[in-house]
This record gives structure tokens, sequence and C-alpha cells, in this order.
């Protein structure tokens, strides 16, 4: 029996921003009927309606986060639609999400050997409002998720390949081009590509000449920012687990004119 | 007897942002008066001196705030003049803010059967920074109250009536014009009224037309910004509980040049 | 012995901002190591390598953190290199940062009469990237402190005079010229001086006259903003204990085109 004392933590990942009144009132919902509730902002900035880059968040930051917690997630362009809500039992965690794609890349390249199981969440429609889903059903269902409810209470078991499959959780090859979409944008400007260190490493070190168009630029692929000179572009494995297209002390989003969720396709010449 | 594990939620609602190192040391004072305190922000992006966007907060989200919530108000423009400093116990939750309108609305609209009770806080001026009353008044007081004090051993009580009546909190009605205030706008540019749908959904249901100035745009009574076409905009019963003026996929604050505290008139035509 | 009930806060100082998964990422990995932590945010809005705002920040919030309190500091463009990570013991407290400079100005004026304990850590480069050491080393230990490992257990005793010495933490008088930093711009474009109030409150009052250079415009010694008229410059005591170049509801840093860390001087002349 686990005590209130050590309740695991509930993150909460969505696109409100901090500016307006909704994430407190989802943190309101959720200390209601869960005062013991541990709330932590996973992040709240991302890009309106950007799931890639929610999908992205929710992948980088999951192998951290305690065994245990609970992550609500409410990046929702389809918010009053019969879009279904989905509860994921993954890797010793939970994550609560619309079924729009978000979770797709975690689960196409999560760690574990335990077999994922998702549940549709059964949730009335009726008492709530049209529009603010995350206060109205979100908060409510990572509650009783912090409070001990069972996955089985709250939905019922479907198939994991049942869920959206979006088209960005995987860098496409096409000849020499390869077709990237950019997840995410830091606060230095670096472009964070849908590229995994662990699956692209090794055929970007054997290319002799890497190009990013629409620009045409040429990309270093260098280890450390300090390696590039001044104006260049670089292509480096972050900490983040992905490639990211960079420059020294510059924004290469700028220099590029990129947003999140934008593709953006490399040329690639073999040595 | 409540627990110290139990202890209740402090929400603060500022309009200091979180770039400066002001919230932090508020955090820091309760902390250190109360060291079980757990600290929820409800808001550091009200507009500089935005009164009545700050009422509108509290007011948005006061039901969904746990029963014993300390609520903590600073946007305060008149710091360091002789503006009395309240505390409400108000529908089981406390409100501790300054005197000047901002918990107006709350108290206008409140649910409870519960009588409300004002208090008139006892401060000593003395040994703190004449600019800084959040830090060296506000967080103390919190901090008291979340620790058990009762009212009365803060300050003395006082009539409700007495409190800064603002006239933002009522729209008024001229004839065939209605006046309006932008109590928020929200980060997708729509523009937050003072309509509140409970009191005004009638009345504007039953207008053959409705045009806001000075720009003189129609505006379309929806029930989900879909039903608007493009560049049309739209009159809405959003989820905060008001009418919120908006466009589909665009920002209607940028498109009529508005900010928070302006004001709004529509003319509104019966059928 | 303290239980885990009762744990001191740990805060977080970094210029991370909250758009970026990095933040959440520390947090992920202190609540798995210490899951009992209550993490505060000091603030993750410092300006990409502003090490003198931090600095700023850190001795500005201190003496209002509780005793006990654990502040993690990663403002560190030196990730990467052999800069050295510190642990301070510091008037009840523990402060963990990159040996840059950023804790000098609290080293130079802490007011505790204990003496300050510094430790140079101990910490495996290998398993963790070389890029964020936030989440890879900085969290990790500021979990095992708020756990309660001893300062002996993570690193050796240094010496206080080997940490880096900036010379930002003391503005210098030249003559009749104040050469002074900016440590910080507030959300009201206040520039905040390295002037501290208690070293210099003395030598300001007895000035006939004081002039702002690049612009050369002249700065009123005042108590209030509402003290200056309409365009005029202010030189006011601030709630933060330094001495801020201010006007009346208008942002000097705009009107004077100011950034943190930028340089100042003032032509002081005598009465």
């Amino acid at each position: 029996m686990h005590t209130m004392n050590a309740m695991h933590p509930l993150f909460l990942l969505t696109d409100f921003g901090t500016a307006d009144p909704y994430v407190a009132q989802m943190k309101g919902v959720i200390l209601t009927l869960a005062p013991q509730a541990r709330i932590i902002d996973l992040s709240h900035d991302i890009r309106p309606f950007a799931i890639s880059q929610a999908g992205f968040f929710l992948w980088a930051g999951y192998d951290y986060l305690p065994q245990g917690s609970v992550v609500v997630c409410v990046v929702d362009p389809g918010v009053g639609t019969d879009r279904r809500i989905v509860l994921l039992q993954c890797d010793g965690r939970y994550v609560l999400a619309p079924d729009n794609g978000l979770t797709a890349l975690l689960l196409s390249r999560h760690k574990g050997s335990a077999p994922v199981r998702v549940f549709e969440i059964m949730h009335g429609n009726n008492a709530c409002s049209a529009t603010f889903h995350g206060r109205d059903i979100f908060a409510p269902l990572g509650a009783r998720l912090i409070n001990g409810a069972l996955p089985e209470t709250l939905g019922t078991r479907i198939k994991t390949e049942t869920l959206v499959q979006p088209s960005w959780i995987t860098a496409r090859l096409e000849g020499n081009r390869l077709c990237t979409h950019v997840v995410h944008i830091d606060r230095f400007g670096n472009c964070l590509l849908n590229l995994m260190v662990s699956e692209w490493s090794e055929y970007l070190q054997r290319c002799a000449q890497i190009r990013v168009y629409p620009a045409g630029r040429k990309l270093h692929l260098v280890t450390t920012y300090g390696h590039l000179g001044s104006g260049e572009l670089g292509l480096l494995a972050g900490s983040q687990g992905v490639f990211e297209i960079c420059m020294r002390e510059e924004s290469v989003a700028l220099e590029l004119g990129v947003c999140p969720e934008d593709a953006l396709s490399c040329e690639c010449w073999k040595k």
C-alpha cells in the first residue's frame, strides 16, 4: 500500500501558456480531488496545437520521470470532436492524452520490456465545457490516477495499433534526400529534428557532405557548438537524444526561417 | 484539527512576471514561516497594474480551488499609499488583496450561501520596503493564514460595502448600446468581456444583430469557433463563464487593436 | 534527525527558460532520487549565460530562503570545459554552482557570522551529456544534498579565495566617475546596478549632481517613482537592496538602450 506521503508526481504538458487562467484551474481541480498531489509543470509552452512538439517533449523527458508518475497531456486541437482520450501504462508510468498522435513517438521508441497497455477512457461529455476538457475531463482523470485508481476502472483496453499513427515520428530517406521534421526549436534557436541519435548517427557519419534545404546550406557534423566557425551551420547529437541543426551563438531558426512542425530536408552524399 | 500533511494550498496571483526575483522572494518568505506550505501559481502574468484582469482571474478560477485555499493577490498600483489591505472569508476560502477593486467581481457573483466576512488587516508599515509589500507584508500574512491563524487575529471586521466598488464588474446597457470591459485577452487573441454567460445569454440570443465598436464589425453569436467563416468575428460563451469576442484561428485582439482593461461597446438590435 | 515531511526546499536558478524540456528533466531526475523534494523555481529567466544576473538573483533572494534550503544554480557557459563545480555552505543554506563567479556577490556580502565552507565537487564526467550538466550532474547532486548527504562526501574542501573573482561585484570610483554594472533589468525596464544601498547611499546623497553615460542624462536621487516628472530619470534605493535607474511609468532600459551585464558610468559632482 502506498502512503499519501509518498504520492507520485503528476506532470502537466499543455499548450496553454501561463498567461491565461487555464493551468491554474486544472491544478485547482486536481488538488480538490487529490489534496496531496505533487503537481509539476512538464511544460505549458508547447506551440498552440503543436502535437509533434508535445510528443517530442513527452518522449525526451520520459525516462527521467520517477516511476509511478502520471503525465497529463493536453495539446488537443480536436477538443469537442469525437476524438478519443487514451491512457497508456508504459515503462512504469501513466500517460493521459488525446488520441491524436501525441504519444506515438514515445510508443515507437520506449525502452521497457514490459508490454504497453492502452485504454480508451470512458468519459461523460455532459456536464463540462465543449472547449476546456483539460479542466473538465483530463484534470479529474489525472486526480483519480494519482489517487490510485486502476486503469481498468477508467476505460476499456484497446490495441496499441488502433492509436493515431502520425508520419512525423520517423524521418524518411528517399535516395540521397533525408526528409525530416522539426520537433522543437530551443531557446537558442537550435532546430531539433526527428533524427534519433541512436538511429541516425552511423548513417550521418558515413556522409561526405550534408546540405539542408530549402536554403541549401552546408551542415558540419560536429560534437560541440565551439567547433563551428562564425556563420557556419552544424548538425549535432544533442542532450535530448536527437540531432539538431545549430549555429555558434546565433539562432539557426531565424537564419533559416524555420518553425516547430516544419519539414526540412537534407541532401546527403556518401563518402 | 487539520494536520500539517493535509495543509491547504496557497495560491499566488500577481503582476510580477517570472523574470524578476520578486515571486521567488515571496515564496522564500512563505516557506520560512510555513515550511509545509504548498504554493501554487495562480498566475504571475497579469498585465502590470491590471486590477480588473486580476479580479477576473480570481473570479473565474475561484470555484475550482480546494476548500480551505488561501489566495494571495498582489496587483497593487497603490503600494506605498494608504490603501487598505483586506482579507475575505468567502465560500470556504480566504483571499488576501489590496482594497482596490480586485475582489469586487468575486464578491458580486460568488455562489456560496454563507455570508462573506471581510477584515481590514492591521499591519506595521515600518520595517518593510515601501515598494515591495508582496514580500514584506502579503507573504507573511499568507503564511500565518496557512498556519491556521484566525482572521480575527489579523485584523478587524469591516462591512463589505466599504470595499472599493469599481464600475468594470458590470456591463451597462444604454438603449441599444452595450458598454463592456475587456477583462482578459487569451493566448489566442480572444477578448473576454465582463458579460457573464449566466446574465447575458438570454439578452444576446434575442438580438437580431450585434456590432462591436469602434470598428463597427458584425458579431456572429456562435457556440464554437468552427462555425465562423474566415475573417468573421464571433461572440461565444466560453469556458471561463463569460462571453468572448473571437475569430477562427486568428487574433481578434490584433484585428481590433484591443488591450486588457479597454472598453468595447456593442450595438444590439432586437429581433 | 529531520523527517521526510519536514524536507527543506530545493531552489532552481537557471537560464533555461520554461519553453524547453530542460527544467522538467532536471525536476524529474531530482524527484526520482529524492521523491519528497519540494522544488521551487528561483528563476529560469536569467538571460542566457548572464552570470552576473544570476549572481544578483542569488544574493538578492538569499536571506529570504528558509534555513536548510539547497540552491542549485545552472548558468554555465563553460559547460563541457574543465571549469569546476562548487558547493557552498553559507548562512545555513547550500549553494551548488559552476565556479564562474556566480556566487561571488553572495560571498562578498553575506551576513552570517559563521565561516563559509566551500567544496570542489568530485563528479564523474563519463556517462553524461557534454552539454547538459544541469540534468546529468547538478540535479543528482542537489537530490543527494536534499537527502541529507554531507558536503564532505560530495567533494573536497577548498579555500574560498580560489573561487573565480569577477570584477562586476563591486562598482569602481575613478575620480568623479562611478563605473557600474547592470545586474538586472526588471519587468518595468528599471536598471538595477551593482550599487548596494548599504554601501553607496551616503556617497550618493552627498552628490550635487549625477549624470549617467553614454547618454549624459541627469539622474534625480528619489525615494519613490512618483517624485519623478515625465521623461525624467531617477536613481532609487529599491526593494532589492541596490540602486536602480528608473523612470515614472516608462522603461529606462529602452530609453537608454541598456541590457543586463552592460556597463554604465555615472559622473558625480560633490556638493
